[in-house]
C-alpha cells in the first residue's frame, strides 16, 4: 500500500469502523476516486484490500494524516464517520491541521446539532466550511445507499452534491434520498428525530408481535407469515421485512427459533433520549416516542421485573391475567390497524417536533421534502411515508398529520379495530404502551374540550397562576379558597 | 417607615412578591425577627404594613440593600425568592456586595440545580455559603407552613435549622416539614421531581373527574360530593380537596359553576419539563409524569383541538363515542381505585428518579425522609406518604414502590377496576393518558418477559448491535439477513 496516490482522489473519509468502510465503498464505486483514512491504521489497509475485493474500487488508503489530506483535490472534503463527542473533536484537530481556507469537513455521526453547530463556528474561524449530515441505513445502507440528511454550509453541500445524489438511496419516481436540509445543525437534529421515529415504530411492531403471540397464540411462523403478508400492504417498511425475516431464523445454538433465545434487554445510543428531552423542550407532545424510551428503559430491568413477576404470580396474577378466546384472522386483521393508526401518531409527533425546531432556529425545513428523502435507505424507510409527503405537498402548513383528509379517514376506518387491540391487551394483563399512549393522543388532539380546566383552576387554586374563560376575554384570578369556605375579604 | 432597625434581626429575606412575603411573615410570626428587601420598594413598605396588620410580628423593611445586610446579625443569612434565573443572579451580585465571609444566601425559588452549584461555588470564592431550598406550598403554605427542601452547604442550614423547623408545616407525630436534604443542588432537584409529581397527580385528578362527567355523567354537585368523600380515604390529599372545593364554586359572572366556563388551557412553568428531561437522562420510565406534561401540551393547542374536533365528528365520531351505560356507584368505586393505582405508579417513577440522580452524585439522599417532609405543607402532601414512608422504613432499598408488600396488595386489589376504568375510557372515545400510561408502566414492570427481545433482534439485524441470549451468557451477532435469504458468507 502506498502513501502516495498517483492523482488526487475527489473525496475524503476519515473513521473506519464499518460504517466509514462501507460508505467509502459506495462513494468508491458511484465512479469517485476516494482517499481514506483511520488512526487504527490496520483499518485502513481491511478497507483498501475490500475495495479490490469488490470490485477494485478507487479506494487510496493513507496511515498519515497529511498525506491523507493533501491527497485530496481542492476545496478537499472529508467526511468523518467516527463516535460522537471527543472523538469528533479529536479527528477535526488532527485533520484541519493540514486543510486550507475553503476546505470542507462533514460529520457522518449521530452528533448532538449544537455540537455541530459549536464546530461550525470554529471551523468558520480557521476559513473551514462544516457539514453535520446525518446518515441512515446502517451497515447495509452506507454500502448500497442510504439516506442522507446534510445540513450546516450549502456552499459545502454544493462541492458535493453530485456525490451524494450517487451514492444516496435511490427511491423510482422520487429520485434519490438525499437533499440539503438546512442551516447549522439542522441535518443532526433531522437525523435525530428520525431515530426517535425508529424507536417508535420498533417499539409498536413489538406490541403488535406481543399482542399476536401472547394473546392470539401464533407461532413463530405464523408470525413470520403474518407479517410477510402485512409487507405487501400500507405497513410496506424495512422494519416490517426484517421482522418478518426474524421470525423465521431457527436457532443454531440449540432448539427452536432464535428470537425466543433473544434476552429481552434493548439497548440504545441516546438519539432517541435526546428526542424526547427536546420535545419536552419544544413543548411538542411526544407520547408514542416516550413511550418507546421508557420501554427501553424498563426491559433494562430485567432482574427487577424477574422479581415483580413473582410478587404479582402470588397475588394471582397470571402471565397472562384472562384467557380471552379470540378469533385469529380477526385479531390478526385489528392488530394491524392498531399498529398502523398508532404510526400516523408517531410520525405526527415527530414531524410536529421538526417544525417547531425549525421555527425556533429559522432553519426553514420542509417536512415532506424529509418524508420524500426517508423513501429510502433509511431504517425507517416505508411506503407510508409517501402519503406522508403527499399530505404536506397538499398543505404544507397541516397543523398535524392527523387532520390530513387522506389520514384522518384511515383513522376512522381503523380506529375500532385500534381500541379493541388496545383493550384487550390491557384485560389481558399485557401492555401496550406505545398503541395506548398514541391512542389517548389521537383522543385527546381530536378533543375540544379537555378536563384542562379542572388543572388550570386547581393552579389558580394553590398558585393564584390565574385562567382564561371560554365565554369572554381576559384573565382571571378567584378566590377559590375563600369561597369555598365563605370567607369575607 | 426607618432604614435603620434599633436591633439587629435574625434573617433576611429579598425579592417581596406574594410567596416571599408570606415566608417572610411567617418566619416573624414564629418569632424571628426578619429584614425584608425587595428592589421596587412599594413592596417592601406592603410588606412592613402587612406585618403590622397581621399582628405587629417584627419585620423591619429596608430600601436600600447594604442597610438590609447591615441590619442582619452575623453570620447573616439571607433567603432570596425571586424569579430563577438570571433576577437570581441579579440579587446575589447586589447582595453579596455588602455580604461577609460566612454569609449565607438561601435560594427559595424553583431553580435548576445546575445553577445552584454553580452559584456554590461562585459563592464559595466570596467566601460565602449557599444553599438551594425548594419551598412548596404555594402562598398559602408560604404563609402557614410550606414543606421546606434546603440542600447544598450543611454548615448553613445549620445556622437556621431552628428557624427552619418552626417555619415548616408541622404534622403530628413525624414533625416539622424540613429535613437538610444534600449536597449541592439536591434541594432544588428533589423540589423539581416534587413538582414532577404533583404534575401527574393533577393529570390523573383532571383524568377521574373527566370520567366521571363525560361517561358517568355527573353533575358539578356529584362531583364535589364524590370527591369530598374521596377526601375521607386513602385518597386524602391537598389536590383532592382542593378538586371538591373548586366543583363547589358557582361562577360570579354568569350561571352555573365556575369551573365549567375555565378554558381547558393548562398553563406550565418549567419543573414539570426539567423532569421528564431529567428521567430521559437518568434512564428512568416516568410514563406517568410525561403523560401529564404531554397533556398540558395538548390542552395549549385548543385552536388546533376545535378543528380537529370538527373533521373526526364529521367522520362518524361524537364527542363521545358510545353511551355506555354504566352504574354510577359502581363507576365512581373502579375510579377511585384506578386513580390510586395509577398514583403509587406516578410516585414509584419520581422516587426512582431522585434515588438515580442521588446515586450520580454521591448525594446519599433518603426516600422515606422525602416522603416525610412531603406529608404537610406541600402541594402533593397526602395521606399516602406516610405508606410511601413506610415502605421505605421497611425496605430503604427498595427496588420499586410496587413491589412493596402492602403497595403490591393495594394493586392487586384494585386491579380488575383499573383496567375496566381504563377501557371504559378508551371505548367511550376518551383519554385518559396518565391512568392508562400507569398501567402500562405496571404491566411492563410486572412482566418477566417483554418484547423487548424482538426490538433487539431489529437492532442487531441492521446495526449489529449484538444481543445476549436468555439461555448463555456472552453476546451474541447473528448473520440474519444472510441467514434470512440463505446467503453464504
Amino acid at each position: 500500500m502506498a502513501d502516495q496516490s498517483p492523482k488526487l482522489t475527489r473525496i475524503g473519509l476519515a473513521g473506519l469502523a464499518v460504517m466509514g468502510q462501507n460508505l467509502a465503498l459506495n462513494i468508491a464505486e458511484k465512479g469517485f476516486p476516494i482517499s481514506v483514512y483511520n488512526r487504527t491504521t490496520s483499518k485502513v489497509d481491511e478497507t483498501v484490500e475490500r475495495a479490490k475485493r469488490e470490485g477494485n474500487l478507487p479506494v487510496s488508503g493513507f496511515h498519515d494524516p497529511k498525506a491523507f489530506v493533501n491527497s485530496i483535490k481542492k476545496p478537499r472534503v472529508i467526511i468523518m464517520l467516527v463516535k460522537a463527542g471527543a472523538p469528533v473533536d479529536q479527528t477535526i484537530k488532527t485533520l484541519s491541521a493540514y486543510m486550507e481556507k475553503g476546505d470542507c469537513i462533514i460529520d457522518g455521526g449521530n452528533e448532538w446539532y449544537e455540537n455541530t453547530e459549536r464546530r461550525e463556528k470554529a471551523m468558520a474561524e480557521l476559513g473551514l466550511l462544516y457539514l453535520g449530515m446525518g446518515v441512515s441505513g446502517g451497515e447495509e445502507g452506507a454500502r448500497n445507499g442510504p439516506s442522507l440528511m446534510p445540513g450546516g454550509s450549502f456552499e459545502a453541500y454544493k462541492y458535493i452534491e453530485d456525490i451524494l445524489l450517487k451514492v444516496a438511496a435511490q427511491v423510482p419516481d422520487s429520485g434519490p434520498c438525499v437533499t440539503y436540509i438546512g442551516n447549522g445543525g439542522s441535518g443532526n437534529f433531522v437525523k435525530m428525530v428520525h431515530n426517535g421515529i425508529e424507536y417508535g415504530d420498533m417499539q409498536l411492531i413489538a406490541e403488535a408481535y406481543d399482542v399476536l403471540k401472547s394473546v392470539g397464540k401464533l407461532s413463530n411462523e405464523e408470525l413470520q407469515n403474518v407479517f410477510t403478508e402485512w409487507n405487501k400492504g400500507e405497513l410496506l417498511s424495512f422494519l416490517i421485512e426484517i421482522t418478518a425475516d426474524i421470525f423465521g431464523i431457527k436457532d443454531d445454538k440449540g432448539d427452536g427459533y432464535l428470537v425466543d433465545k433473544v434476552l429481552d434487554k434493548t439497548g440504545m445510543k441516546g438519539t432517541g433520549k435526546w428526542t424526547v428531552q427536546q420535545a419536552a423542550e419544544l413543548s411538542i407532545a411526544a407520547p408514542t416516542i416516550e413511550s418507546s424510551l421508557d420501554s427501553r428503559f424498563l426491559s433494562g430491568l430485567k432482574e427487577e421485573r424477574t422479581e415483580a413477576a413473582k410478587v404479582f404470580k402470588s397475588g394471582g396474577f397470571g402471565d397472562i391475567l384472562t384467557d380471552q378466546e379470540v378469533e385469529k384472522g380477526k385479531l390478526i386483521d385489528d392488530v394491524r390497524k392498531a399498529l398502523y393508526s398508532s404510526k400516523i401518531c408517531s410520525y405526527a409527533q415527530g414531524m410536529n417536533l421538526i417544525r417547531a425546531k425549525s421555527i425556533e432556529k429559522g432553519w426553514d425545513l420542509e417536512l415532506g421534502e424529509l418524508a420524500r428523502i426517508w423513501k429510502g435507505g433509511c431504517i425507517i424507510r416505508a411506503i407510508f411515508l409517501d402519503r406522508i409527503k403527499k399530505a404536506y405537498d397538499r398543505n404544507p402548513d397541516l397543523a398535524n398529520l392527523l387532520v390530513d383528509p387522506e389520514f384522518a379517514k384511515e383513522i376512522i376506518d381503523r380506529q375500532s379495530a385500534w381500541r379493541r387491540v388496545v383493550s384487550l391487551a390491557i384485560n389481558a394483563g399485557i401492555s401496550t404502551p406505545g398503541m395506548s399512549a398514541s391512542l389517548a393522543y389521537f383522543d385527546s388532539y381530536r378533543r375540544e374540550r379537555l378536563p384542562a380546566n379542572l388543572v388550570q383552576a386547581q393552579r389558580d387554586y394553590f398558585g393564584a397562576h390565574t385562567y382564561e374563560r371560554v365565554d369572554m376575554p381576559g384573565s382571571f384570578h378567584t378566590e377559590w379558597f375563600k369561597l369555598a369556605r365563605k370567607i369575607n375579604n
